[in-house]
């Protein structure tokens, strides 16, 4: 008997994966291995496991990844205030190299030759997954079934009937992603920009139209630039984002509609809902406000842009990475405190920010009497401040 | 008889400015001639001209500065969406240059030897008035009373009522500027950075809770990059921001409150009323997501920080902003089309876009069958879009 | 007899491209048009007509593209200050958009099918040629023989004795590309970035050691941002370059020697002599100092980068070219006046600028007496300017 | 008898500050205490504290601070490639932050009330002294008696005489100020920058026309991006940088002129001598070209930016500075190895490079058969790479 090669696939239950399992075994020969991680996806990860063996996977892996998901690619978003195109929260993007680098991991435990995933050649989650296993482990043959097999979701249906292959089609005509830190909606009528989303099209926040008709505060304390505290009270990281997940959702704020550019060229309406993501960087970048300086501010909204370029591109692996994220985490170390929100409806506002590490200083900014500022350097600054524009302005007239 | 040199003053009808038209002439022995600007700030323009002349200007003008200020000021601010710190409209810091030049126009026409204003020493509208008259006229004296004359708000009144000046103090604790623009408001209790602004803090926004019960949709429509219709109908810029204004303040839309930093180097706590202001940057910047192409819509966020930068910080004048208007115009000429929000209790949302400039390309970015997309493409895009940072990830490992 | 269809194919009259003619006809029966530019290559356009139609070209086509190269691609470098990497001043990036649009303009006049160009598949000519291409008639075919064929050199030559071409295969161990701008020199024992590069390298630049005893000095004069007077004679763009090109280089001023970042992921090893570009860049440069403010120069930098880079890139036709374009048209208005090099064997200084548009302001400048800045307003600016990091450094303490 | 209060007086030895200690003491009433740091500026520290006593300083402090300039603030430099506007090497500007915390802290161990420095009123030095003085210590008075005291320099020489201040003014046209880092020369000639620096302006660096016939070769070692070895011999950094001044200034490389931006607003004309500083930079530049990625080698261009700027404006203290630091400390893990440059009479280059961090990878480089590069993949790579531009080129036609 021939000893087959091993493949890993990242499997989430879905009809693509499922078609592939039996797939990969015909079309390649390989010996297929599952793997399916928990990053907060509300699913039933048991019975994900139990199909997966059901089609043919000769062994399959789910490894409850919360933690790290929040630890390593959550928080550290969270600090970069990250938002692609200043919108997206890339839930999606930063759980791929997760999933990626555990795919080598298995991998090479098991001594595969192979990895496959289920992304689509048109979108950037191949980008992701791809960059980081070949820098990982450059040997493994990469393998993305749904560039090369030219199946319509027709077909692909077909095919696991006739493989008897233990699927749910969906009934929605979108297509989702989501863990812990947001949900993305794609397809179906969201592929023309100029339809508003129908009210189908959201599972985790409210329409504001049927939101609690009263203002729901929100305080939420951050140390070292990690929300800890929620309500004064202390949680950990899942808990916490599960927590705002639930009760900014419930008064309708989270979600975002817009036109993005993906990697590839191509130009996409996205929506997406983010109930905790949108509340806790809110919240972050005012408490930011408070305690860092002018420069740093603004210096570190271009360490932002390309900190989130970075990993909406697929590049967590690039080195540059570790560089901004040594800067994001040298400025965290005094965005300690605590800032309120107040959530009504779909509206998200902030009311109150309080820090010990304040730059605030009410002696200084006040206009009443008994202010420390001596408003006499402010003549001689306007002058030197106006001074190259003026004589630039006034050049060669 | 000897005659007086002559100075103008940028006059607002308030307790300071009024108390100036006295101090300047009693303290520099000038004769006083006063201007107003009518900038959409819904006061009584009429009013203010006489209580100038009651107190002893000797002139007086007043110039309707409305449709200027929206062509020349608040159209380029529209095309650059510009919000300093991502959150100030700049309503004030645009109506600062233009007061400015107004006044040196005035004071050349006059032969005036001087020009005053009304701004403290502590904050960013001198900056403004300051640079732009300096350039515009260097030979000006300029005079900042406030900066001088160390009087509390109780000895102006009293200084006020002394020389029978007429005055109607504020009886409100809040220091105020409006114009078509926006409505800024500071001090009083809003100096506390951890309390919520009261109620009384609004007057163009209303309080979410109180606002209609069912969702309004506004249907923008751009030229060239900006405005020129509201649903469907056609209407001059004055006009269109001002009902603007009516329709998103009624729903609850328009309220900032952050933490800022003033040029001169402190944290000040800034509330802000913006409704027309917000909804139509937010429709703008959707519009030029779908008509510009991602490295245009990269790079036009740094000229935009960087004009928002120099308008706060009062460098209208400096020869880089007509380069950045060079820039940001060549990037206008396809900003066209209709962006519909959906105004609900202070929230706002987009939810359609359309435009004949449109760069979705539906064939390309669907999910179904038939797409123009060839996804082989994808895979030597990926190996090599990945190339260096998996190099660089390995280096001298 | 059946018409072939026809292809036009960029022809350099060397190996590879010679070697095209026969087997684009062979392997995909076209009848093949040749297309020859004139850039200031310093090769004879005539001998390479001739042989293109020897080898079986149908038509050959030469254009002296060399008034057009100046005017619309190299001047528009000399206002970007265009380096790649700070090093690289783009001559062979600039020539391929323009030969690029010369093909797509020739096949469209001849009804051609497909285009055709010499490049290797691990370079950056590829993709500055496939995209211009591609944007300016997406519906032409585009055929790339190197990247198919994998004919090592040997068996191109074999190929070319086999079917008569008429080739002088190069002596030389280097790949060179030229043209009026620069030559790039590549291959050969470049290719080992630890040993320096042998003297026959070197073609324009003369090396350091054997140039004149005597320093020689260069005064060009720039108009709008442009040169257009060498010594105080007036010349055209093309004669201009020429003749400094031979001045520098007989002076040994022009060579670079550098690691750059190709596009495709590689670092290549990258030997340039462009002895006009690098003291027409300088000088252009230093006036710009002079007439510029700060913040423009400041702000222009980051254009640079970008005209820079999306010109190495391959990206002539990105749209944001033209913005960038326009904010640099913007500030080249004033850029009018003379500079002074100072050249000796190898070395490159500007010794004296002068323009009527100057900024340098003698009696602000000045140390010695009856200087117009006042130093006292000097303390109010140090004040302020530091207050935020003042206030930032002691946070929290 | 009355205790004087006791100033800190940073004293150069030179005409202005040997005046300062009298003035100080006749017009405040201060007992002077004067420091000086020895930071390479080859001059007799001993002699320098012979005078400050000599004329009146109650106690001088003599304190060798070579070692910490180094390590603290040019080695930093060097890492961050640091040049203000591309030019200058910022001897001067990394120097006063170290001594005015050398100030603050003699003044707070004598218990000192205010410190003073010598600068003028016009440049940037008083910025620099200022602000982190400030920092450091907000309780300090601080005095800058050039700026008030409206002497010019014949009325010190005659204030001197008359006080029987013990002086030998420089019979030099030049204002200069040194250190291990490098030479600037201001005034005389130089403010004309029409002018060509005559041969008295240079002390480092000899004329290029008199430099040796024969070049000479200097191979640099870099270990965590700071160079450890000159010629294979480890040194420390004093000894390293004054050797390669040397080396470099003996063949004539290390001269810089042009026009600057100073701080207030002002541009002058600067001349600076910084062998060894122009050799590390460019070395240094060239090996992270060898070593770092793409990625980062562009983004840490504009940290390099931002570093010199915080450093030229005298922002030293500035929290973001720490933030940029962290990012340049993670990109300089990996940059070890070997360049070497070439030196002849006034020419610098580099012309070989070697590390065992290198990402040069000659198998994917080279032209030569057996390139690992599949070149097939570029085919997508260039479909991908121009989409966006070319579907917006082609946007509303």
């Amino acid at each position: 008997m021939v000893l087959k090669d091993k493949l890993v696939l990242a499997y989430s239950g879905g009809l693509d994966t499922s078609v592939m399992v039996k797939w990969l075994g015909e079309k390649y020969g390989y010996d297929v291995i599952t793997l399916t991680l928990d990053l907060g996806q509300r699913e039933d990860i048991k019975e994900i496991e139990r199909r997966a063996l059901s089609i043919g996977s000769i062994k399959h892996y789910s490894i409850d990844a919360k933690e790290e998901f929040v630890k390593e690619y959550i928080f550290k978003a969270i600090k970069a205030n990250a938002l692609y195109q200043n919108k997206y929260p890339l839930g999606t993007a930063l759980a791929r190299p997760l999933i990626a680098s555990k795919l080598v991991e298995i991998a090479n435990k098991e001594g595969a030759k192979a990895v496959a995933h289920g992304c689509t050649g048109k979108g950037n989650d191949q980008v992701r997954f791809e960059v980081t296993i070949r820098a990982l482990n450059p040997n493994l043959k990469i393998i993305a079934p749904v560039r090369e097999w030219n199946m319509s979701r027709d077909e692909e249906i077909n095919y696991a009937l006739e493989k008897g292959i233990d699927i749910k089609p969906s009934k929605s005509q979108y297509s989702v992603d989501q863990n812990l830190w947001g949900r993305s909606i794609e397809g179906g009528d969201l592929e023309d920009p100029s339809l508003e989303p129908k009210e189908d099209v959201f599972e985790w926040v409210i329409l504001p139209e049927r939101a609690s008709d009263k203002a729901e505060y929100v305080k939420i304390g951050f140390e070292k630039g990690l929300p800890f505290k929620l309500n004064d009270e202390e949680k950990g990281g899942v808990e916490l984002i599960e927590e705002l997940n639930v009760i900014a959702g419930r008064n309708g704020v989270g979600i975002i509609d817009h036109v993005e550019d993906r990697l590839v060229g191509i130009k996409s309406r996205e929506v997406y809902e983010y109930p905790a993501a949108l509340c806790l960087i809110e919240a972050h970048k005012e408490l930011e406000k408070l305690v860092l300086s002018r420069s740093e501010l603004n210096f570190k909204g271009l360490v932002e842009r390309e900190w989130a370029w970075l990993v909406y591109s697929g590049l967590w692996i690039e080195p540059l990475m570790k560089d901004l994220q040594a800067f994001i985490d040298s400025t965290q170390a005094k965005v300690e405190g605590y800032i309120t929100l107040k959530l009504y409806k779909g509206s998200m506002r902030i009311v109150a920010r309080e820090s010990k590490n304040s730059l605030y200083n009410y002696s200084l900014a006040t206009y009443k009497e008994g202010s420390s500022f001596d408003q006499r350097d402010a003549e001689g600054f306007i002058k030197l401040w106006g001074l190259s524009s003026t004589l630039a302005y006034n050049r060669g007239v």
